[in-house]
């Protein structure tokens, strides 16, 4: 058949792309600037036709794609949270897209409907929830998940503000810890921010005294979100602390653990969640340390029922209860969105791949490279760590000092150059191509480089290789 | 390479399935219930192991995951909105999960968002909006889409809501039809509904005055949802005329053409949508009638620069304004997601392989199969059409009346009964699985069935073959 030889062709490009990713010896990024793309580079043209462009043409143009693109999945590439190309949860999105449905409804999705169920409630054992509690979607995303545990938190206080809406309640009251991840749309639908930390971590006592003031000020305080791993530091809120103060005011504690979750299926690493099973929802990526394929996010809830009562609109035109199976398993009214994509499957596949010990052992693998960056840079005169404490999680942040600032002592003026620093070594690093890393600056801490481990590809070896990429392309700064 | 090896099996094994669901005598499904499939069918298990399953496993069970799931892609299948399997289509969803990377930034994606810029811009034109108009973002569903408008309308009236919330302004009064779609989140977040409809099309003037009765109780109007294309009759309200009281009374029009918007690409359809180039926002969903894989849903925006007002939070440590590039290329700001999956390239793909002529070639083929149905139907005794009119859109709503109704004149009691027929027929047709259409109620109406069409792969002898099909199945009930 004419289309298999074309798909078969276009198989040949991405295995060689694959293979080309993992390869050390290639480039992380070819770099354009936008003009140059805009203009069209040997005939990779971006505009739409009227009429059909021929095959050949297209499969061109996938190679093209591919080749302006960044191998997001190369051992040096240290720029997101998410890294890495796992070649099993890699089959498991060919899959998903070639089966083409929706989680809307058991009818149309029976397999991927039950490998959900199967993959929550296999998560929600290992936060530690008993076995008759638990509840959950897969959605797209760290934000939507984290949305999702507002509606629920403030459902489950105020459930007239299903029907009567937001002027039917009281002013509510919010709080979270200033290097929150992914809570941009709380800012739209809700009405107070309380920002208390220190290192990334939110102080429990601040908490408290939070809670108080905004209680005298006459709001209702209702929803505490609590995180575990920060984007930038990767720090952990102190769980079981805010699990007593929650407790005590009667709030919905809610853990963004999207960055940090993965810990969980390490022994080693899990007790920097001691807690997180006191909470009434969690955020959990799995397409950020376990390595999955973007996009594969869960909001998970201890109280069963409650997605489906708050976000139920009883709509038969979309979910007829007269169906001849369990219309419980039609997961349409649990979430906010009509059609869903099918996130689960190449987890569910990975997972059958590498068994929780694979993940285990990936993700403490992780963590070492961590921990072996950590100590070559506290080592070393010419690169400055942000924290003096090891790394919580995978992230460890510095600063590289040119020779020239690396007599000057601690100033304003030395921080106004520092500044700059990060930013120049990025543009040549991106003009260069053979490694990624991502800088910013954090409250009264000028630009300063984040690395992060996720991909189980990277060795110590590229460790090595990045800092000796950035003092080549730094020293003389 | 070994996982080259592996990754050719699975492509085998797809593109089978993909020459299967194209086929008229592969069955649509192979229907087990819930429990069959949990007690595990010849050796296929859900279970989530500790160690590693071996990898001719994990082809046995992709193949097991396809056999027992629903053919989207097959010809008789007419159940959801989102039908078919675009082979170009999938190529690019295959080369996107390959490329596994997020919207984010321009540098992770320079190509993709370059190409998000022009496939926009693209559907700008061809809502009509002038060349120097014109924003938008593709997001995970028609919900998102419409949450976005929601979001974006209010900011534009109060901006206050950014910093200081609901509470810091007045009750707002959102107006739509009673058959809306996706509208699922906007209950918790606004305050009012005004519901007004006749055929599924909203009453214009009944718009009008409710505005002016929502005025006189102290509420705000400050939205009108009106819907191109509705979920279950495929019904247009009339955009000009709504578009006239959003102007002379300040509102902002939103047009949800998640299911509608494909029409947009006819010369013959797109009469339908007149006025829709008067809307502040669009909703339009490609993976619905332009028959791209899931998902693939727009928010379209007339006005520039709103959305990156309404959403950014200038969070630095997420996006650096020193970088080396232009960066207003950096998406992220503009979004309400932190992570955004690569949803454009695969439309870019087809609209590459089709040219705009395709895509009104395929849509106007569409919408032909749903008048050769209705004609089909008109001319039969035992079936009855919800509506004696042609259909707008590729909706086409009926009733099939076993034997024993036909003789029975309208009444409660033949209404009782005719509310059963279309559930016990879907329920045969389900275990039998040739063919698969869905039913609902619908306000006074008793459960009726909906076909709509959207897969070009679907020819008048498929039509004849549903018809056929319902009367096997239903004539003795």
């Amino acid at each position: 058949m004419f289309y298999n030889f074309q798909m078969k062709n276009l198989v040949n490009i991405l295995l060689a792309y694959i293979n080309k990713s993992l390869k050390r010896s290639s480039k992380v990024l070819d770099f354009h600037y936008p003009h140059q793309l805009k203009e069209g580079l040997e005939g990779f043209s971006l505009e739409l036709p009227d009429q059909p462009d021929n095959l050949e043409q297209l499969l061109v143009d996938c190679r093209d794609t591919l080749k302006y693109g960044v191998k997001t999945g190369h051992p040096r590439f240290f720029n997101q949270l998410s890294t890495g190309l796992d070649i099993i949860g890699l089959a498991g999105e060919w899959l998903t897209s070639t089966a083409n449905t929706n989680m809307f409804t058991y009818e149309i999705s029976p397999v991927f409907i039950l490998m959900e169920e199967v993959v929550l409630r296999k998560m929600h054992s290992i936060i530690g929830w008993p076995e008759e509690d638990g509840d959950g979607i897969f959605c797209p995303g760290g934000t939507m998940s984290n949305l999702y545990s507002v509606l629920l938190a403030r459902f489950h206080l105020f459930p007239v503000v299903k029907t009567h809406g937001m002027s039917a309640i009281p002013r509510l009251a919010l709080f979270t810890s200033a290097h929150v991840h992914n809570l941009i749309i709380f800012t739209q639908i809700n009405t107070t921010f309380w920002f208390l930390s220190v290192r990334g971590k939110m102080i429990s006592s601040e908490l408290n005294s939070s809670i108080e003031t905004a209680k005298s000020k006459g709001l209702v305080p209702f929803y505490v979100n609590a995180t575990a791993g920060t984007t930038v530091y990767g720090a952990f809120d102190p769980l079981n602390e805010i699990a007593d103060i929650c407790k005590h005011h009667g709030l919905w504690m809610h853990v963004d653990a999207a960055w940090g979750g993965g810990l969980l299926l390490s022994n080693k690493h899990r007790v920097k969640l001691q807690g997180i099973e006191r909470a009434h929802s969690v955020t959990w990526n799995p397409h950020k340390m376990m390595g999955v394929p973007l996009q594969c996010s869960t909001i998970l809830v201890k109280k069963k029922g409650l997605l489906q009562e708050c976000n139920q609109l009883c709509a038969e035109y979309l979910f007829q209860p007269d169906k001849h199976y369990d219309v419980s398993y039609d997961t349409g009214d649990k979430s906010i969105q009509c059609g869903r994509h099918v996130d689960v499957f190449k987890l569910w596949l990975m997972w059958k791949a590498k068994g929780s010990e694979g993940f285990e052992a990936q993700i403490n693998h992780c963590l070492e490279n961590a921990e072996y960056l950590y100590y070559k840079l506290k080592r070393r005169s010419d690169f400055q760590l942000v924290f003096k404490g090891k790394p919580e999680h995978s992230n460890v942040c510095f600063w590289y000092l040119p020779k020239r600032l690396q007599s000057i002592l601690p100033s304003p003026e030395r921080d106004r150059e520092l500044h700059m620093v990060a930013p120049k070594i990025k543009t040549k690093m991106m003009e260069e191509g053979f490694t990624m890393i991502g800088y910013q600056p954090l409250e009264d801490k000028v630009n300063f480089f984040r690395c992060v481990f996720s991909n189980p590809a990277t060795q110590r070896e590229d460790v090595d290789f990045l800092i000796d990429e950035i003092v080549r392309l730094g020293c003389e700064l």
